[in-house]
């Protein structure tokens, strides 16, 4: 018999948050001053395409773990001569690095948290420190319980111990918890350690048309945002 | 240079909730209607009492981590034959061991906590787990930006690795955050950390005129709740 549904985690990056054209801002304004012009969409672009190698550095074991924060920095380190950009100050880098920080959330993001907090206990399972989670939360009202995910963990996300680790946290059997996301990899991971998955379509989150618009495993929910989710639960 | 205060870390058995007279209560609840007839605060003092001990089992390496919802649960099977309890249903004796997730808030605490929020990043950094801190949250509406404490850190207060381990959470140094308690032993553990420290007096922690009234070691704040705490670091 499945045990009701106590618990939601949520992905952050894309699923909650636009990072794309939040990275592109957060860089214009930190280095436009500076005197650089360039593609700043593609220069997000650049940044997050090292986020997955870093973090499998990692995952496989060749590198301790670290808070994402620093995998940032040491991905900013590496693209920014495919940019040109150098002589920047260590402080405008560390400001740059903690444009992370600063995302914006998609519009429905707070709403959907907010009604669907007060049927279940609402936490990130997302590859993000603590920290990271904490501010953006703070600044796109996002009223988590807790924040769950890899620092907890000690690990990134798809390994099985930082979706398991969040079920441990709230003392709950993965059958009771659910993944929200909008990337079906991550989905496809919860899944198969028995947690519920839904997935919410983010469709211009790389950019207009560059998102996924549907899940392509089986999910149990299949949601156009946080607020639709909040509305087929209520069902 | 001391860094701006930047976090708030709150303990929370005595310093934020009222475990004695929620504990005898939810005792009373649980064990009257089975025929129980005992004093129900000194049965709450008894279990009390066996927390300190528990965790010195482990602080001291002589017991692995684990939740303080297994401690208090070997400590509640501890004192059942001493209050003559016996022959109770193991869902009863689950149900009563999770009334330190039913524990109620202090009058001052959910709206202390509410403006401090405003300025401060909040966490609790209890011995209790991440589930209990959240129940705890959920119920008295506490709005923390994130659960630290003895779950993240793998030991128990005072501990340092508890202390620092929150304030590396939030990427902060020991001088940017301030430790919160009811308890003066609490307060010279993060002070000798470095944390800044706020006393709370909670007077009737342990029964009417049985609490602290004032630290008994010096600290940067004393106040006599946490309304009192956020007007004094408005001025």
């Amino acid at each position: 018999m499945t045990p009701p549904l106590q618990a939601l985690f949520f992905d952050v990056f894309g699923t909650l948050v636009d990072w794309r054209t939040s990275i592109a801002r957060e860089a214009e304004a930190s280095l436009a001053p500076l005197g650089f012009r360039l593609d700043w969409l593609a220069f997000a672009d650049a940044w997050r395409g090292e986020y997955q190698p870093a973090m499998e550095e990692i995952r496989s074991g060749r590198q301790p773990f670290c808070k994402l924060d620093t995998l940032h920095r040491r991905n900013l380190d590496a693209i920014l001569p495919r940019f040109a950009i150098e002589g920047v100050a260590e402080a405008a880098l560390a400001h740059l690095n903690h444009a992370w920080h600063r995302l914006d959330g998609w519009p429905d993001s707070a709403a959907g948290l907010g009604q669907l907090r007060r049927r279940f206990r609402i936490a990130p399972v997302s590859n993000g420190n603590i920290s990271l989670m904490v501010d953006l939360a703070r600044r796109n009202t996002f009223p988590w319980d807790a924040i769950l995910g890899s620092e907890i963990a000690g690990d990134f996300k798809p390994k099985p111990i930082v979706y398991l680790s969040a079920c441990a946290a709230f003392d709950l059997p993965p059958q009771a918890c659910m993944m929200v996301a909008a990337h079906s990899h991550d989905l496809a991971a919860a899944s198969a350690l028995g947690l519920r998955t839904a997935h919410v379509a983010r469709p211009n989150e790389h950019g207009p048309g560059r998102g996924e618009t549907a899940p392509t495993v089986p999910v149990d929910f299949a949601a156009t945002g946080l607020t639709d989710l909040a509305a087929q639960r209520a069902d």
